[in-house]
C-alpha cells in the first residue's frame, strides 16, 4: 500500500496548478451526497474527457452519524450525553484526511442543512481544529446566500421563501442568514411545519423513505412552494437536501429555486479549480 | 486525526455483524461512479432512516486514470511504456485502504466495462495483491452474468445483445462470458461499431461529453438497441457504463436491459450485508 496517488503522471503538474481535492462528508443523507457529487461533475468545465474532471473523495458514513433533527430536538442537557453529529462527522473527515497524499490541498463540504445549525456545525469545526485536519470545509449556508445573490442579481429587500425541517427552522439559521443579506424570510405557517417535516421524514411516503419520490410527497412540496409564492416570495430556498427530489430544476412557476447542494457543488469547484467552474445557467 | 470512525456508538455492533464497508473505485467515468453509488443506496433495504444505510467510500480520481479504450488501442509494446489504468486504479484503492480502520472488512467495485478487459484488470489485480490491499474487489462482468441469469430465470441458448465500446468489443470479454454461460452474443454490425463508439465518445454530442444526454445520442442508442432486438435478442447488456443514460430503466421495447453497474451495486450490497439486499424488481 506504499504507492501514492500523486505518483501518477500528470498529477504533479496538476498540483503545481493548485488543483485541490474535493472531500464530500456524505451520508447525511446518503442521496444528498450523491446529488452533491453529481453536481460537482456537472459544474466542472472539462475538455470532455474523464481526465479533466476533479479528484473527489466521498465518504458516506450514514451508520456513524446520528440524525441531525432528532439530536437538535433533545434538551441541551441530554445532547451533552450523546454523540454529536458534528463529532461523528469530524471522524469521517479524519478518515478522508488519511487518504490524502502528504501536503495535498483539499476543500470539503457537507450536504445537510440541519448539520449547519451552530449547535452541530460549531462542534464539528472545533473537532476539526483539534484534529488539525488539513481539509478546509466550506459553509453550505454561506454558499447558498452567494447563489441567491447571484440569481437575484444583487437585489435586496425581497421576500425569500424557505422550506426546511423543523430542526433547521427552530434553529433560526436561515432567519439570521437572510437578515444579514438584507432580505425578509417567509416560511410555511407554524401549524403546517409538522406536515412539511413529514414530507421529508414520513417513513411510508416521505422523501427519505421512498425513491423516486412518492406522488404524495411531490404534491405536498409543490403545495407548500405554491403557498410561499402566493405570499410574494421572489425566490425559494430548498432548505433541506431532500426537497430538490420533489422540486427539481432551477425554477418553479417562474420563481428561482435555490438548491443549497447545487450552491455547495459550485463553490467546491470554484475553490478547487477556479478556471474549471462552468458559468451559471439559471 | 487520531479518532477512528469505529469509535462511534453502534459501529462496534455493526462490525460484529460483519457489515463490510463498500469501496467504489470511481472516476471511470465519474458519472458511472455516481450511478454505482446511487444504485447501492437504492438496493439497500433499510428501516428508512439514514443510519441503516451502508458505509460507502468512493474515490473518483479521474485525473490519475488514463482512458481505458485509448490504452487498449495502443500496440502492446507501446502499452508497456505507459501507465496502465490498472496500476493507476490500484493507487486509488491504496488511498481508500488508508482510510479504513484497522481490520475493517471492505468490498470494492469499479464501474467501467473496459476496465475489466484482462489487459487492464489482470494488471490491477496483480498490483492489489502486491500491495496486500485488504479490499476484496468484485468482478463487474461476473456480476453482470449473475444478473442476466436471474432476469432470464436460468434459460440458456438465447441470443443476448451486447452494446459496448470498440475496446471492450475487440477484447472479446463479453463473447467469452456469454459462451461460458451457454448464450449466444449478438452485436452491431462491425461497420457500425465506430458509430456506436461515437455515441459514447463524440466530444460534441456523445454521452461522456453532454449531460443530460443529447437527443442525437439517445436516438442512436435506441436505434442500435432496436437493431439487436430485431435480430432476436432476448436481453440487452449495456456494456458501457454511459449507455444507461441513453437507455434508462430495466426494459426497452419489452426486452430486459442488463445494466452492469446495477448488477455491481446489488452485488456489493449482497457481499457487504446480505440481509440488506432488496429483492430484484425487474
Amino acid at each position: 500500500m506504499g504507492r501514492q496517488i500523486g505518483s501518477a503522471p500528470g498529477k504533479a503538474l496538476k498540483m503545481l496548478g493548485r488543483e485541490a481535492v474535493i472531500a464530500i462528508g456524505g451520508g447525511v443523507g446518503p442521496m444528498a451526497g450523491v446529488a452533491l457529487h453529481a453536481g460537482i461533475i456537472e459544474a466542472t468545465r472539462t475538455d470532455r474527457g474523464d481526465q479533466s474532471h476533479l479528484r473527489v473523495i466521498h465518504h458516506s458514513d450514514s451508520p456513524a452519524i446520528p440524525d441531525r433533527s432528532a439530536y437538535l430536538a433533545l434538551p441541551a442537557a441530554e445532547r451533552r450525553r450523546r454523540l454529536s453529529p458534528g463529532t461523528a462527522m469530524a471522524g469521517v473527515f479524519a478518515a478522508m484526511a488519511r487518504a490524502l497524499a502528504a501536503g495535498e490541498p483539499a476543500v470539503g463540504g457537507i450536504p445537510c442543512n440541519t448539520f449547519h445549525v451552530p449547535e452541530i456545525f460549531d462542534e464539528f469545526q472545533a473537532e476539526m481544529a483539534a484534529d488539525r485536519n488539513p481539509i478546509r470545509v466550506l459553509d453550505m449556508l454561506e454558499e447558498t446566500l452567494g447563489l441567491l445573490r447571484e440569481r437575484l442579481a444583487g437585489q435586496t429587500g425581497l421576500n425569500i421563501g424557505v422550506l426546511a425541517t423543523g430542526g433547521t427552522r427552530r434553529s433560526g439559521v436561515y432567519d439570521r442568514l437572510l437578515e444579514r443579506a438584507g432580505q425578509r424570510i417567509s416560511q410555511v405557517d407554524e401549524a403546517d411545519q409538522p406536515r412539511l417535516h413529514d414530507v421529508i421524514y414520513n417513513n411510508k411516503w416521505g422523501l427519505k423513505a421512498v425513491s423516486p419520490p412518492s406522488v404524495r410527497a411531490v404534491a405536498a412540496a409543490e403545495d407548500f412552494a405554491g403557498q410561499l409564492i402566493g405570499r410574494g416570495a421572489a425566490a425559494l430556498i430548498l432548505g433541506c437536501t431532500e426537497l430538490p427530489l420533489a422540486l427539481p430544476g432551477t425554477l418553479f412557476r417562474g420563481v428561482p429555486l435555490i438548491d443549497p447542494v447545487r450552491a455547495l457543488a459550485r463553490a467546491l469547484v470554484r475553490e478547487a479549480a477556479p478556471g474549471k467552474l462552468k458559468a451559471l445557467e439559471p
